[in-house]
């Protein structure tokens, strides 16, 4: 389907756009299914919270309409939300009241192994750190160097995704994904207010699990506690939740609560 | 001056290129005078260190012979290169022989206040501080985020840059600038290894002062061996050097070894 940016088909996007210049701007991969956008509020919720940290003016209104229309156009697939803060001149200095730019792009469903879902994954242990910037931690913005630099450390198709310490060694989470880990039935995630990607799938599988009685913890977790969880696994708004069996020498078994929050996350996108 | 992508004139970018997706690229601000880039060779090593860096495949040759006859069409003004990884699907695996994309883009020359140069500037004390990620330290990449929220602290006129540390607490650079300070007769400049952008102008400066016989040190500095300096300065490849006054409630006099290289670096944008 063809992208538009601000309400208008396009597949072109002007050179002095800041989103180019300097990644600043915010992204949201939506999956759309039936026409109808997943998890929209809790995306909306989040591009919100990115605009507020960045000073970005975006109007929701006219946004909210064209992602229910190019949704509704797209039928089955992944609608990407670009927003960035338009054109300027040389430098950084930005005028504080411009609009931000609104880039809606849409594929095809997402064609991972079906292997992926229902046997589990390995994740390639990855290398390359995540830094430590508050200010723009849980923020799903353009500044991607540090996913870009990671995804090119495997090329093998036995590594479905990778797993990111920062650089203090703290479990975070996965190149394109969330990670969970469960230890004696409670629910594990880290802490992303130094860095990683808060995201939606993740927001919602906590609240599906506390809505349960599911214990849940947002924390700190070192990389021994995850090699000693009873089960981990990975999730996007997406895909929905991957088991994983494996990282490096590790291994874990798919277990029950894992399953459970799987058939949730498959329901909602299959909505 | 019209823009040119890959050697072709253009205002316009493909909304599938990498560098709007992920900051996927670098980029290289040229000081053009009479038609010639100013620094080319440093410009271009630095530019080969991001691209061996990031893994990015630029058709040197190519760049290079762009560049020379942008500049000459350009005149006098300031040359912006940004080479991107091009266009990809979605997500963040990229293919690893595609060639990068080239784009220049000219403006008219800067048109700083010329108090700066002669009587020096002052200061912004960002809070906004730089993550610390040795792999992309010193390279002049997309992701500029952490500048675009510093510069948007101050908006007086005042203040012609902003001081940036990182979140240990060390001076680094400007917002658009790197740093230098004088102390007992030695130069010196923060260590770039850990963030912050290594400047051409820096370098170059490095090397001048060299040289000339003048003792130089790349360290670790703190703010309070900022305080103590007997000058400061702040330099780019655009305006050269500007003294640096105060910052805060610390003050400094614009002193011989400022003016020597200040001299140094008009002689070469003026070459």
């Amino acid at each position: 389907m063809e992208s538009w940016v601000d309400g208008q088909p396009a597949d072109v996007l002007s050179l002095k756009d800041r989103g180019l210049a300097y990644g600043d701007g915010l992204f949201e991969t939506i999956a759309v299914h039936d026409g109808g956008p997943v998890l929209l509020d809790r995306h909306l919720q989040r591009l919100e919270r990115g605009c507020r940290r960045l000073a970005l003016n975006v109007d929701m209104n006219a946004l909210s309409a064209e992602l229910s229309a190019y949704a509704r156009g797209l039928g089955n697939g992944v609608l990407k939300l670009i927003v960035t803060r338009g054109d300027s001149l040389r430098g950084y200095a930005a005028d504080p009241l411009a609009m931000a730019r609104r880039i809606l792009q849409g594929s095809p469903p997402a064609a991972y192994p079906s292997t992926h879902a229902e046997q589990g994954i390995r994740l390639f242990a990855c290398t390359v750190r995540l830094s430590e910037q508050p200010l723009l931690a849980g923020l799903k913005h353009l500044n991607r160097l540090e996913q870009v630099l990671a995804r090119a450390e495997w090329a093998d198709s036995e590594h479905a995704e990778g797993l990111m310490l920062d650089t203090s060694g703290r479990v975070i989470e996965g190149v394109f994904s969330n990670l969970f880990l469960v230890r004696d039935g409670v629910l594990f995630t880290a802490d992303l207010s130094r860095c990683g990607v808060a995201g939606v799938m993740r927001a919602e599988l906590l609240f599906q699990a506390k809505s349960q009685g599911i214990a849940t913890q947002i924390t700190d977790i070192s990389l021994e506690q995850l090699h000693q969880a009873d089960e981990v696994f990975v999730c996007n708004s997406v895909y929905g939740v991957w088991p994983v069996r494996g990282c490096g020498s590790a291994r874990w078994s798919v277990g029950p609560l894992t399953r459970k929050l799987q058939t949730l996350a498959r329901a909602l996108l299959d909505a």
